[in-house]
């Protein structure tokens, strides 16, 4: 499904690692769990995967396996089996930068005097014009326009400060820290070890596990490490939840344990709301709290801020649940579903005559009549970038003779481009800039319009931070981030984290 | 998903047809209102699809395309505009008959005496081994073991009562239904018309739409008919509900309109009560009720039969969620999810290693921790199988932390083949053969286990019919079925409506 | 490379058979023999390939795989392995008869009254609409347009006089022949048998080996036996020639050796004259003489016919060649080469601006200056259809240097359609249908233009057969055939050998 | 074929370089000219082909398209159409240094200071480890193990003479040549023009030509120039031949013309033998001659060094056709040919049989019985490395009743290894290492064996120099390399023309 179907905005890429334990006795199949890892990732980039491992005890090279689409569609048993080694890093990639084609896949790996590296990231440099500039004016040729091969070609240049025969990797990604600022989380994979850095902003996530022995069970021994973008892997790949990588922190991992270093004290915070409305699954946990949880939150929230005489609460499937229980658990109006959804929709080509692209969003749902014949309907959704699907589903309902439609979406309006890696259309497109709230509500056709506000969203987003705080690991509060709850809210109210220089 | 790994049953096929009416002003791209029915019909069958068109002005022979894989794989924008043509008829298929080939694919075309004709069909002939011995012995050579050549060649037997040199296909579907009593809901396409026929017990759903000119306006104009297996692509398509096609009718549609025949009166019916239970679309409606309202019955009924003390209601996502929402407003508990879905996970690549098979649930779902912890769940299932998923998702919540764990079905055990067209495991196969109820509660690891009663699955079923009736096509209660209500219960009771003749 | 380009008549199809001796010490592998064979057989179709094998012993079914393009793309080791069986039959394909697609791929495999038969042939049959309109008539459905259906159908008819429970497939051919005189030689694999036939008229060629058990040994082991469109296969296969299938002969081939009936005698022969001028592998041997002995003597027949004086004899690269050197030794004028081959040029796109369309020929030759400058060239070639090929070779010598270029034919003018499976252009595109010999030579650019007679032709053909028999199986000089030699030579004089019936 | 199978050494790439004059009236398809020059290359590399095009008007960045596979495979008209431009490089590459991988493909492109640039070559550089290392120690990181990406980084690099803004492409091609002396010839692409460039020892070919307006007129226009690694491409695509690049010279090509520097003066040169020997196609032009006429003075030479008594000189097809033609010619005793080759064998899977491999020879050729029956035949192929090939000609010639077969190869036994570009066997699997000529003599199991002596081919390449000169670029001879001739023989004689430093 493309963005401008889903009007949903895109996150690019999920990051993942992996490192097995020098001493555990089941021997841990580290491209497996890495391409399971990317599975559970897969939300966050559907264009391209790739996997690189490494065998440290051989020491004869990387394996390397990217490719064009879904994992599932990359990989398989006898590719994975060749990608043997006891560590390694997978990327899983939706582009902002750089075109979709092969040579942009990630990891993007190349040889250094000391051997190969590898390098994944999400994210995207806020300052890339100069910086590359400064890498070709050194005389290095760039072969891609991807952010991956400029951040690895900026980690090979030798530190002055370097003086062994061994590169100090986490005096580099300090020194990369201090010439950009954001955005970026990212894996670096060499020899023995796994660099796993988010920039000094923290703006976008980025976790620890433990890999258990026998999962499921009590105490169980530690037989690896795994490094993410997001917790909701953990089940599926049988780790325990460690706890975030801090904003300017580098974590090294090796088969022996984690070493944790702070690169940079950026002494703010400016992590991405979006992830929370509408990228991470529900099932990950950021701050302490899990997604699912914070949305249905906003769906309260929301509920307080635009209450409505209703019927039915109800959502169009299925990202936006969670707020639609939240909304209908704070008002009492019982939740009931009112469109049944079509799972093979997929990427469906494009229909070109008029009649089929009026017919676009009824391709995807059906009303389930019952339920919306006379009702007074409230439809929860998490976000409105372009508008263009909305007005359809109202319509769809109408027909289906629902008596009234009232739209509540959990999140403020989004009114301005992001420079840190989000998919937004230019502000002209944005609904939010063209029509006020009230043009907005006759646009779509509803009966009323409601949006979340910028201070109880954020309200919401801090008020269950910690909850579910593990191993000592407790995220600290930054303080002075954009708006003082160490959160980007730049797409919403404009205020940049960071000053940019083209 | 392999039927393995969901644990569910398996239907077979869609089948979807078209016809442009002759005075439309506007134009009917029939290929494409077809690929938009069978994306529609996508949930019935993955394996392959096929489109067969015919322009009847000019009959300069069928336009057909078929291909292996989903219906957005095998066709797009430039095959569609080369299967022009103002009628069309088309199929997905899962493979029961026949190993998965593109030789397989349906619709069948063969050339006959009067030119070329499609068959494309959803069942499977209980009595095929003796048809196919009567089709070889006539010296007729057959290049698939599929039923859809072998129907194909029984149609193409000129009957003794043919004078003009006309065929007169609705005498032959009819001597079709008089050779053998079930299973198939058929489509037949030759020169200008389109001939839709349900066996003599209406064992599989089909019925008849009308495409409207000015979608979703008032009164619109007739621009052409549609046939489908189910009703939820209507809305997609742009097209009302007339009403099913009745067992043993023949229904003849051409430019001009729809003309019905009652070929065989077989005094009873035999609807596929799994149509009901897992099958079908919530959205499609049949006997004049929407799925998905006998779906919400069912978990009704299921919270008067199994009534259980707990804090949660939720559901396996995501096929029984209208039952789960029946029994929440029944028992009075509140409805939650307690499972994050991966929607991505797709037809994975099978895991080798033993470590990873153990996690094969937990790839597919994770747990909503705060949802969980310290809460008595019962969780809604439409259905057990062979039982290889309940267990693990039982544990998982467990692990999650969940005090208690009960499981409800919205159906009975399923334990007798079906010889129709479903593909049910072999008898030793199914849980419900292997083990008593306290066996298998012990065996899922469950609080507790409650399976719907057959009764109580035919009054929901039975207890909302006609609800929809639209047009004056009301369907008829069927008196004297397997269970006296019109339905086929074989694979819950080991009745079966037809005697067998092998 | 298309028949448009290379300016050459286009045979259709090769067939092959193995069948494994039952008391072989050393196992033979079928399918492998097969591949080997149909990969000798590719020049004859480069369309489409498939191989079809049956175990005898265990009787389980055939195995069956077909594709698009040629034998090494379509099989490989693996598919190989999968079709197991001691004996079967494989085909390549030139479509004639029957778009190019995938169902029309040979062999033909039905299942009948008595099991799977499958059938792959060489030809076309004449009376082909009469036969489709009798299987029509009897009520039978024909899934494609292509004649091996057809046949296969007709084979499936039951004959009066079989009384067995076994069908009489030697019967049953000998009635095919009965009711269709040309063209085609078949195989058909039933059970533990491969039957070889050849239309009464022999029009297409069929020859029958004898797998050696230790490859090129004194008196080795008879370890199978092998059908082949021609014998060029015989040395990669390791076998013997044993002879040519006579015309209306059957050879019914088992595990314990050959049989050999003859089914029709129609007293004449018309076996298809341009198998010697183009189609054949000059290493094939036709009734006793090697082709590319009947080639050289075609060439000396033409320089005598029509001497030149000139400095060199040369060709176009490559199938000429040996009617050059028959014209240089003849002639006493030295061979030399003129034209380098480009060897991939292959099946290239056709390049769209003028420009580069006046380079088509540059692109697959290049001329060898030194060879060519200030020399009297004669250019041999075997034939010439459309002539578009000629005069830009003529061009390229010219403005290489060449005095004079002189062309020379080793055959008749083509004048006349083929009936018989030959893809001739309509008459209106045949050179020598549009122009006179004047007309052609200034058309050409030429100094001079010879094309051999047809008497000459045939006496070429004649005079050496029989040099090379064995094993007793002489072919006999058939008298009364179109033009008395027993060959076929319709498109040269427009008798044809058979009256024809639509 | 595999290099295995061929017994012959790989040459490993084919470049090509096209750029439209700025005042030609006919527009020149700069593309489809690359497409059809890489076609004529294709002997020279059939793993990968690429073209980057560049409309130095626009400047708007340039378009690239590389893939797996021959050319006709990657290109077709869309993708030609979409390559754009008024000047453009190109690439068919075999594999020597790097992987067989989409990411190794050429031309390489990176961008730059100055803006993106294409590099293509040929060769290999013999200093290469040393290279890379300095690439590695300036902080480079290299994402292949391509010579092509180190040859572009080492252009990156800005020179300490550079002043001005624009770089100096000529001086940094010098300053390469200074660093490493060979083996490279290759074609450099930026903005609006074409560098050409030869190492200073000319070890590999590289030629430029004029594209004439009308194609074969007199005294045509100049639309355009080429560059290309052979001149067997000048007709294809309507050239001119101009000259050979000269070694240690830089050809920079605009729309105004051609340029010539002399970058490094060696003064001497050392020319691959192989490429006369068997690299080339015989229709190119080395020095002012055609590799053709060099091909046929060898044979000659080699009749005259091993005379010997026979009734047929022949060869195995089709390399060797001009020696053996030069064989006949001086013994006076008469070509024919003994073996039909089958032109589909290509690439075939390897037969896993025993049986199937000892026929591997026998599915490529067959025997063509009249002309070796009784004959005394001898044999001449241009070169023998691994000889696992002719043993198995000589048994099918001897099993077709030869008397006698006499093997006589072009060229001398190959003993060492090639540093520059070409893949040869290691020196214990060269026959030449393995068995004195009596001993290889009795492997073969021939009759008698002559390999042509150095001297004797180096007298064949250097006598007829400069025949064919135009332009007045007369090619120089060379007075000090490796043979005193100009040309590299050292895998002939074991003296390298350049020291290695590794």
């Amino acid at each position: 499904m493309t963005s401008q179907m889903e009007d949903k905005l895109q996150d690019e890429c999920g990051v993942f690692g992996c490192v097995a334990a020098s001493n555990c006795t089941t021997p841990v199949d580290v491209a497996n769990i890495i391409s399971i890892g990317l599975i559970g990732l897969q939300h966050r980039g559907q264009e391209s995967a790739g996997i690189v491992t490494n065998n440290a005890s051989i020491d004869d090279g990387m394996r390397v396996h990217k490719g064009m689409g879904l994992v599932s569609a990359v990989f398989n048993p006898i590719i994975l089996k060749q990608l043997d080694g006891n560590l390694g890093i997978g990327h899983t990639r939706y582009s902002t930068q750089g075109k979709s084609e092969i040579i942009n896949c990630q990891p993007f790996v190349v040889d250094t005097k000391y051997g190969k590296i590898a390098v994944a990231h999400n994210g995207e440099l806020v300052n890339k014009s100069k910086l590359r500039r400064d890498v070709l004016d050194r005389g290095v040729g760039l072969s891609t326009c991807s952010d991956s091969e400029l951040i690895t070609q900026l980690l090979c240049l030798p530190l002055d400060s370097e003086k062994s025969l061994e590169p100090d990797w986490t005096g580099r990604l300090r020194h990369l820290m201090l010439r950009t600022p954001a955005s970026y989380s990212l894996v670096l994979l060499h020899g023995g070890a796994i660099y796993a850095a988010r920039d000094p902003f923290g703006n976008r996530p980025l976790c620890i596990g433990r890999l258990e022995g026998d999962v499921g069970g009590k105490s169980p021994d530690t037989v690896g490490w795994i490094v993410s973008s997001e917790s909701c892997v953990f089940q599926s790949t049988g780790a325990a939840y460690i706890g975030d990588v801090q904003p300017g922190q580098v974590v090294k991992v090796t088969n022996t344990g984690v070493t944790y270093t702070t690169a940079v004290n950026s002494g703010q915070s400016a992590f991405c709301i979006f992830e929370y409305v509408y990228f991470a699954r529900p099932d990950s946990i950021f701050e302490g709290q899990t997604v699912y949880d914070v949305r249905r939150r906003c769906g309260a929230q929301l509920a307080r801020e635009f209450p409505v005489d209703a019927d039915v609460i109800s959502t169009v499937p299925e990202s936006a649940t969670p707020a639609a229980f939240g909304f209908s658990r704070e008002s009492g109006i019982p939740y009931d579903e009112v469109l049944a959804k079509n799972r093979y929709i997929g990427r469906t080509f494009i229909q070109p005559s008029t009649r089929m692209r009026k017919l676009a969003v009824e391709k995807k749902f059906g009303v389930l009549v019952e339920n919306v014949r006379g009702k007074r309907i409230v439809v929860v959704d998490d976000s409105i970038v372009r508008g263009n699907t909305m007005g359809s589903i109202i319509r769809m309902l109408r027909s289906g003779g629902a008596a009234e439609v009232h739209v509540r979406i959990a999140s403020p309006p989004v009114k301005n481009p992001c420079y840190m890696g989000i998919n937004i259309p230019t502000p002209k497109e944005l609904l939010a800039n063209k029509l006020n709230l009230e043009e907005t509500t006759k646009f779509l056709g509803a009966d009323s319009l409601g949006y979340l506000s910028v201070k109880g969203l954020l309200s919401c987003v801090t008020s269950g931070r910690g909850k579910l705080v593990e191993n000592g690991h407790s995220p600290e509060t930054k303080s002075n981030g954009s708006c003082g709850t160490g959160h980007c809210v730049a797409c919403l109210t404009g205020e940049y984290p960071v000053q940019l220089e083209w």
